[in-house]
């Protein structure tokens, strides 16, 4: 849950960071620009900035914003509607992304979590995207994410995005941001 | 027709521009940039560079550059494998965008056209597109873009992407850029 303060300081914020990376947005898409804590009240920690510029019944285009060391927690698109479930292309722009997947373990990852929010990050295998690099993500795999010390931009190039479906490693993640009145 | 001498300055170019945008490419994408003449050997006039980013069975994504003035000529994408066609998202990064689809005919249109080329431009409805600005065109449906006299890039989303199948009013037209060979 946030309050309507924080989500305009961090609408501010990553409206910010884009224009500064030269990415033009329209005033009412700055105005829109989604807040995702992920009902876990710890925007700093758990978060995620989301412009979306197009969402069809075909395919999606996002530009994803994260401050340093935010983290978009981990889970999975499942099928749906008779398709297999969302692809997703991530390519970084600014920053450097750490980005986690199924398979081995990376031995030294370069992710930073607390121990206590350990358990819900079980897909270890790391891959790091610098401005340019870029990696696609199967249907139905589990997946999370963090920026370096510096934020990241990253975008998003998908089939048909339904975030509400999407199934999180910690049950306790709701996926539609609550405002809450007052600041 | 071009001459890889032409291809490797008009990559540079490209490349250059993409770069000033805050664009960043890898050093293997920079080499491999799409230099389209549509056989027509005029490409300050009809020509467009293309980086593919991904293009999957199911969502594609690119950066289109055009240069001042250039013009990406009258097509359309049909139907394939049980799909409408490409269905595609065209979102202004830098400079301005003369876009025509089909509709009713704008009096005054921005793009310039020599007369002798006019025949093969049927779609007459202007949508000019400046950063930030972004226009859906359906499947199957003519459209044309003209770059104003900064150049442009484009960022386009779409479903997967078959340019092979993509049908020209000029049927001279050939998609596949030929490279000659010497300067």
């Amino acid at each position: 849950m946030l309050t309507q303060v924080e989500v305009d300081a961090a609408r501010r914020r990553a409206a910010g960071i884009l224009e500064d990376a030269g990415i033009v947005l329209t005033p009412e898409e700055r105005g829109e620009i989604e807040i995702a804590d992920f009902g876990l009240s710890r925007l700093d920690d758990f978060g995620l900035e989301v412009v979306v510029y197009v969402n069809t019944d075909r395919y999606c285009a996002k530009e994803l914003v994260l401050f340093p060391r935010q983290t978009c927690p981990e889970h999975r698109h499942p099928p749906f509607d008779g398709t297999p479930g969302k692809e997703e292309t991530f390519r970084c722009r600014t920053g450097t992304v750490f980005l986690y997947v199924e398979g081995d373990a990376t031995a030294v990852p370069s992710a930073r979590l607390r121990e206590n929010d350990q358990a819900a990050f079980t897909a270890r295998h790391e891959i790091v995207l610098s401005p340019g690099d870029q990696h696609t993500i199967p249907p139905d795999t589990l997946h999370w994410f963090q920026a370096g010390d510096d934020g990241a931009i990253v975008s998003e190039f998908s089939s048909t995005s339904r975030d509400d479906l999407d199934l999180w490693t910690d049950t306790r993640i709701q996926r539609a941001t609550v405002v809450r009145a007052g600041s």
